[in-house]
């Protein structure tokens, strides 16, 4: 016997159909044996409704009532999941943040968890009841409904996981697993087996979309091992074997030591919602980038990769970074009222390019993993306008038009194609 | 400055532009120097929504995981109204039941207040605020979410009333008061100025849709001054004047001493939701009643009118007994499968009739009130197939296609037309 978290998201609960679908699964884990909680997002696109009636009202508004409205979506699909369960006379009950307690922090619409009372959940657990916990939410210090952001569903079930000790947490979505590239890009991308979580740290902040990264984060921080896994198999297909977790079920997302044979490279990603912002011929003296990023981060704007050349001159210098699409006109408009402090020549911004990236912990170890990808590109004749690296990625900005021939170059590259 | 409770229904909350509208109402009186806490249902057609959803899971399904689903809709709309409140320059909040605490017991669907705390609800109001609190929801005392049943928000709001001591609860809806009659079928109908809580606690319970009947119930017990008025006037047509309650607006429900000039019958009701069940020679003897309304009673099936007839042969009699429409087949049922003990020649059922009544607390000092409404109905033909009394009703079971002939007659008879 184990004890489980299983996480749905809102693809997998469209319909009382899927629902159904979904329930299959847990009543599967159910009658291995295992105690199971289960973690569930709202129906699909419930939550764009209720946000989109929020902003109908008015565009700014009370992020505390924000939340208690949008929570509702969870509240109704945990609901209806207990009583799906029920009709397969599998005892289960719903379980809403306050109820727990799912404590957190205050900030509405971005809340973080404390903690999680786990006696109810345990008492619950022992007596054979699967306990059907509202993902997203919590309960703030002013006894108010909190939400975690969106994709917080994912945080909810590994915060669960940690409260509960399980033996693991899966994350049911609408792909198989974690895969080197995607697929829809690369077709000969293939599917891994484990990926540590450091690696998918990187591949979830670098644009891969199957796991919320503060999700990641906290399975790092708490040893939570995560498993991503399709919720559109045949329930009765996989036999889960969570002891062993080797199954070849999914992808596993776990510690650096429990995988064997590491690649230099396990993934390449790929992020289209950045601009580019430029600024040509600033001063080159010191308090230029200070007089440049201190207005962006006073208008809570979130800068991504910098670069900065000596221009040709010798005496100014070009500086490039990059921010979010949605944010490009507040950036521009924000340097340009800045323009006399900071004293440059010209300003331009572009939404024509995508962000590639290399993801390995193998990098670590190897020499000319960087050399490699930057000749791989010269070879394909793609410029590179900007590079940001840590120990474990090298990323690249290039223009958008050679996205796909990047990526496929640097899949066959390094080794990944099947 | 007065206390006042406000509370909208569903069709005042159809839509934002609604919901606007109805926070012009509130808006008025917190202007004026009110203290106002407002009771909202939820969005129109919501729960509708959310009880189809439920229903088409399982037909029978956990009836505390239904009450959290159902209870969302109240959620939304109170959030909704705070954030429409707050674009106004109005400072407001949500109140969920499980937040205030607003106790009740734990029949879940169906469940009473036992009590709410008021400590946050007189601290909001003090500090300003308007507290808008979500109608038909509680706390159960398994701290799960309940709900009142139907129409629970007019008790909702007049338990509120009663735990703030409020100086008058406005219920806002469809219709700008109580009538004599349903306007519908009698267009000389008069509205009432003021009502009796008896009078408006049998017209409520004989098919007059404007109040829950336990709101009415609860507002006579607690001395709750009760307002029923019109949300689609425009909110600055009329002024409060809530001390005085003499506005005009409005039909007050307010205790019998408050009311002057008592009319012998102050309304004329009509149900049609009631089936006749007939039993033909049953045996005349003791036990023959319990033979038949135990079985009923088991059944959970609610009776209403019952007249017994002793028949021709002197040694049998017939029974006639009405119920819900909706619980007629049941009713056949459960009597033909008890044919043997009871003993009966023929069982029969009808939906083809209408329940009249007559309501009016000058019945009690009255005399001749009946015979005036036999006679009424026997001058246009009318032929009565039961009859049932209380202090201050008089009911008629008559055919159907008579309903709106004898509601006229009987409203020109008790010289209600205008």
């Amino acid at each position: 016997m184990a004890r489980l978290v299983m996480k749905f998201g809102g693809s997998s609960l469209g319909d009382i159909q899927r629902m159904r679908h979904a329930a299959g699964h847990i009543a599967r884990e159910y009658n291995a044996g295992h105690e199971v909680a289960v973690v569930v997002s709202a129906m699909a696109g419930e939550t764009d409704r209720l946000a989109n009636l929020v902003r109908e009202a008015a565009p700014l508004h009370d992020a505390r009532e924000y939340d208690s409205i949008v929570a509702t979506g969870e509240q109704v699909s945990a609901g209806m999941m207990a009583i799906i369960l029920q009709t397969s006379g599998i005892s289960a009950r719903s379980w809403l943040g306050w109820q727990l307690a799912l404590n957190t922090d205050g900030t509405h619409g971005a809340a973080r968890i404390v903690d999680i009372r786990d006696d109810l959940l345990n008492k619950s657990l022992a007596a054979g009841q699967v306990a059907i916990i509202c993902g997203f939410q919590g309960i703030g210090p002013d006894t108010r409904i909190t939400t975690l952001g969106r994709g917080g569903s994912d945080t909810s079930a590994v915060a669960i996981a940690a409260a509960l000790r399980a033996d693991c947490c899966d994350i049911y979505t609408d792909v198989d697993g974690v895969y080197t590239a995607d697929p829809r890009v690369v077709p000969e991308a293939r599917k891994l087996g484990r990926i540590s979580y450091e690696e998918m740290l990187e591949m979830a902040s670098l644009g891969a979309k199957v796991l919320q990264t503060r999700s990641v984060e906290m399975a790092m921080t708490q040893g939570i091992r995560l498993r991503v896994r399709s919720t559109f198999e045949e329930p009765d297909a996989f036999i889960s074997d969570i002891p062993a977790l080797d199954s070849g079920i999914g992808t596993l997302v776990c510690d650096e030591d429990e995988i064997v044979e590491q690649q230099i490279v396990s993934g390449i990603t790929y992020a289209r919602d950045e601009a580019k912002v430029t600024l040509l011929r600033v001063a080159d003296k010191p308090g230029v980038a200070a007089g440049v990023f201190g207005p962006l981060a006073q208008a809570a704007i979130n800068v991504d990769m910098i670069v900065q050349n000596i221009s040709d001159d010798g005496k100014s210098t070009d500086l490039t970074f990059t921010v979010a699409k949605s944010e490009l006109d507040r950036a521009i408009e924000t340097i340009g009222a800045a323009r006399d402090q900071i004293g440059y020549q010209d300003l331009s911004g572009s939404t024509d390019i995508v962000k590639v990236s290399i993801v390995g912990i193998g990098m670590r170890s190897h020499a000319g993993v960087a050399a490699k990808m930057f000749q791989t590109l010269a070879d394909h004749g793609i410029n590179i306008q900007a590079i940001a690296t840590s120990e474990i990625k090298i990323s690249v900005l290039i223009d958008a038009a050679y996205a796909e021939l990047a990526i496929r170059a640097l899949h066959a590259a390094y080794g990944l194609d099947v």
